[in-house]
């Protein structure tokens, strides 16, 4: 077996440090970087760096920023609403902002508890939520953590922070979702279905 | 729908120049690397530069190589077959060196002749490999480009060139792989394996 160049060795152990990619796609991006596409590997050399160097967190709702204060938190219409919304990830926010149905702020905790593995509340920014909490009156927090025991152990952890403020408390719906079929949807996403049934019609009352 | 900042949207652009790569998995990508792993993308920003500014091609055949002369070519194990394999790219040299049955010279042309779009002898280094014929000498030249138009096309053109140098020229044998099912194999391929039949036994001599 042919071994390659120290350099190319490197840049194809380097893009197998990406998610998603293997040895075969490792070498098959090297190569077409290589052959005919340096000009595309030195803008994104350049991008990474430029990216990994520039961006940090919003001290505000901790989603990655350029500047102290990102985008959506400078923008004085999304504070009417006076809601915050808990998300784990950058990505469950831009879900959230590609529905278009949500106008409130938003809150990034970049992962979930699991004293376990070593991540305490400080790790996911609660003392900062704690912060904003006291400082901008929000009138209801809405918890979109996943419905696992991690994103559970949680959001109990920020219902107690959320208690010591006036703040309406809600939870996202979780069930199957529009246009999925019963038959192929997981336990566990059913069990909560049948748990946050709503009532259509009450016999008691008619 | 909300905006990225301007390097993280600069970020997603250049991830998505790669091969396969769309728009959902470059965002995917942008995000791994920010979210917990800056290091592993400052890593492929090194790798990148440093491939791209130290990796060009071996004087003698071609290949990707950091040198003058490549590891291949510094071998001087592989010059006793006197023999030279003529491939199109540094994968497919990859390939043959995979099969571990090939122990000599190679040489890569980096694409096919295709006068319409512009690629003429020189481009894919012809003029090059002529010099390696009329210098060291070798016993056999085997092409191994593809059985396309292109393929063909370029294939001819070396022929002609080695028709002036004292060298047996072959070409690799294309038909149905080993394991293939014959009714998943392409006109094409079967059509060659036909044209490349070889007789077991011989009734005519008997």
């Amino acid at each position: 077996m042919m071994k390659f160049s120290p350099r190319l060795e490197q840049l194809i152990q380097s893009f197998q440090l990406m998610p998603g990619v293997g040895p075969k796609s490792a070498q098959r991006l090297a190569f077409h970087i290589l052959e005919r596409h340096r000009d595309e590997g030195i803008r994104l050399a350049s991008a990474l760096e430029q990216a990994i160097t520039h961006i940090g967190l919003c001290n505000n709702c901790r989603n990655f920023a350029e500047e102290e204060i990102c985008l959506l938190c400078s923008d004085t219409k999304r504070g009417i609403a006076k809601q915050i919304c808990i998300v784990e990830s950058p990505a469950d926010l831009l879900a959230i902002e590609s529905g278009g149905h949500y106008f409130g702020r938003y809150f990034i905790l970049h992962g979930l508890l699991s004293p376990l593995d070593g991540i305490e509340p400080e790790d996911i920014g609660l003392p900062e939520l704690e912060q904003r909490l006291a400082e901008e009156g929000y009138q209801e927090l809405i918890l979109a953590t996943s419905p696992t025991i991690e994103g559970d152990v949680t959001a109990n952890f920020i219902i107690e922070i959320a208690k010591r403020y006036q703040v309406h408390v809600s939870r996202i719906a979780h069930g199957v979702p529009v246009g999925g079929e019963l038959e192929y949807v997981d336990g566990m996403t059913l069990a909560l279905s049948f748990e946050g049934r709503r009532t259509i019609s009450d016999s008691k009352k008619s």
